[in-house]
């Protein structure tokens, strides 16, 4: 039965439940974090064997010395590793740093001030050029255009992606707009893997758009599945079917494969972009880790060595979600709020009633239970209704996770009567 | 007896066996480099131990899971051992990844574009900001300055550092003027180090200028001394006695120390400047590979596991350079050119006759010895004098490096006597 149908006797007997409940559990005076949707120290211990895995050997198949300077692109051998998981070819491939995020800046940062295909084509010179971003989405990519200052443009997204209605319209009558931002598969915090039909518009958009507009693709989940295996479609192979490639840049790492922090980074697009793209990393460094590179290729090998280690993160993180939703499943049916119920990634999202995604935040807190911020999901920190909160079950351990849970619904099931409350 | 004052016979004997003795050498078709300013397979072999040194054990000393995101100013143990090298405290530093080019490029993008101090503060609102580029000086400061569209002015270098009477002149006539590069030891290519005097004058110069002047101060060769340990007083301790501390950005890395491309980059700077510019880094990354700073806090310990680590490269660098001053002490008097004695670093600097730089690289080229492009060293590539060369003799072998100086000093004797007797 939905709470907002309880009579108003139950519901203030409920309320004063909900209260003593809540009062009670912040004397356990817990302190655990869902913010962080970062591996856990059993994940993280499944590449442990990357440091020393050389033993002694620094060159690459191809004959390079790591040890030394060189090698703007890469080791072509990382190339060939990294190039399934975004569904191209080793020759569309640059493998970079430690992080994917240093990658997406500085290619936003180059096509910004510096401009993708030469002087006069820097995105700034527009005076105030703005990017389309699918929400909830992933705070960092909302921050580096804020930081920059491209205006943001919210867009709603769907169980298949970002409405392409929507962005179709506004990339038709905005010649502002420069591009937009894409979590393709388990979207960060929907869990939404990106339809054949939705990859398919998004390869015919450029059309639309100007010679600079370029779709952000990061494909940062691409391996992250929970249960079987989901199939997103390569947007640089659609987008070379449209002739579209040059407006897709896509993003990937192993990060949340090996070890975070000390992961390799790479970047997929078409040949003249990544020639435009080099010429800039040319002026900014001589070359990345290419020790690191060697070994994660010795680590795994190839694309089935990947798969094969994917496939024991999924063992580690497949009951702490099931947990999350088991816990959530307590709340079904009380019109309470409504979530993800995700094929893998790395978060699970609820929608609260409107206007009360804050007050769950704050309640949480209150319990020692550290949650998202609201809003963070959104451009400029702003959820327009209030609802959004990103839960990120990995890092806890399973006990830390149910106690967690417990105050997450204990709060959510008080701040939603006490909103039906007041409005009665 | 210098060339100049040969008479014409001798001169133009001298001539053709220069040409006879250059034919020869071209017959033996070699394929050189004193291009690259890159350590020998022997030094870099020095460091090999750095991969598996962890042995298992990822955690930092301050309790830090390396193997996971965060820490974006690096660990504390790492600033503790880079710190000495830059001649500062542990709590000036930030540890990054593995290039200060990098770094060095994202401080310059970073107040060039969005300011040191907010909004309203980014060079590029001068319009035309400028640096004083020190020259000859390293090429990868000018590509950086050129890229972002800031304007270079040459200053002379002295035995003792830039002339800082022009420098001064400039900085107190021109409020565009936004910044100077500066390689405080064994400067590329000279090989000068600044002298105490010239530092404190740097330390008084940003008095003269705006609050966003910065001294980028690229402390590369800290360690590399060939003969007895110079020393290079820290600007940024000067800065503070004198209360300019927020104009000096000081960097260094392990990358001719460890492993170049797998090394350790930093930076140290005043408080305020690094709350700036972490602020910007947030944005840009999680954060460093702590794994690889962790490696090199084990592998060196402390700074004089460092210093014992330079040792050994001095001890295979130190024949090489003698090799290359032995090769042109066979021209001294001739007045075929003039060139550094350097005490460290990488390069030794040679100075031709004016115009002749590019036909002695030219030269040298056609007898298959790659010298880096004659003007390389100077703002926009053009050397007004087309006088100086770099040459790097750490990367051949020695016999190698025989061989190829042989090749020069051909190269030098015949441009220097064909340039005499076709101004007879």
């Amino acid at each position: 039965m939905l709470l907002s149908e309880y009579p108003a006797s139950e519901l203030m007997l409920l309320h004063k439940r909900l209260r003593e409940q809540y009062e009670q559990l912040k004397l356990s005076k817990v302190s655990l974090n869902l913010v962080r949707g970062i591996p856990s120290f059993e994940q993280v211990a499944l590449s442990e064997r990357l440091d020393g895995i050389l033993n002694g050997d620094y060159q690459s198949l191809s004959g390079i010395d790591t040890r030394n300077y060189g090698g703007l692109d890469g080791l072509i051998e990382a190339k060939r590793l990294f190039a399934p998981m975004l569904g191209v070819s080793p020759d569309d491939m640059l493998v970079a740093g430690n992080s994917s995020l240093a990658l997406m800046f500085e290619y936003v940062n180059f096509a910004h001030f510096i401009g993708v295909s030469g002087p006069g084509s820097a995105w700034s010179l527009l005076g105030r050029p703005r990017f389309i971003c699918p929400a909830p989405g992933y705070d960092r990519h909302f921050y580096i255009c804020e930081h920059l200052g491209i205006e943001m443009l919210p867009v709603p997204m769907t169980d298949a992606g970002p409405d392409m209605q929507k962005v179709t319209e506004l990339v038709e009558s905005d010649p502002s707009i420069v591009g937009i931002w894409c979590v393709p598969k388990y979207s960060n915090p929907t869990g939404v893997c990106y339809s054949a039909e939705v990859v398919n518009q998004l390869a015919e958009l450029p059309r639309l758009a100007g010679n600079t507009f370029r779709i952000m693709w990061d494909n940062a989940y691409s391996m992250h599945d929970l249960e079987s295996e989901t199939q997103v479609n390569s947007l640089l192979a659609e987008a070379r079917r449209s002739n579209t490639q040059n407006a897709v840049v896509a993003f990937g790492s192993s990060s949340k494969i090996t070890l975070p922090g000390a992961a390799v980074a790479f970047m997929a697009a078409s040949r003249q972009n990544l020639r435009a793209f080099k010429q800039h990393l040319q002026i900014i460094t001589i070359g990345p880790d290419k020790i690191n590179q060697l070994r994660h290729v010795r680590f795994f090998r190839d694309f089935d060595g990947i798969r094969r280690h994917m496939a024991k993160h999924a063992q580690i993180l497949r009951p702490k979600f099931r947990l999350v939703l088991d816990k959530l499943s307590s709340i079904n049916g009380l019109g309470a709020g409504e979530w993800s119920h995700p094929k893998g990634g790395y978060f699970v999202s609820f929608n609260t009633l409107p206007g009360l995604a804050r007050t769950v935040v704050k309640l949480c807190a209150e319990l020692g239970v550290a949650l998202t911020p609201a809003g963070a999901t959104f451009p400029y920190g702003i959820d327009p209704d209030d609802r959004n909160i990103r839960i990120a079950p990995s890092f806890p351990t399973l006990k830390d996770l149910e106690t967690a849970m417990d105050a997450f619904i204990c709060s959510v099931k008080l701040a939603t009567v006490e909103q039906l409350l007041s409005t009665r």
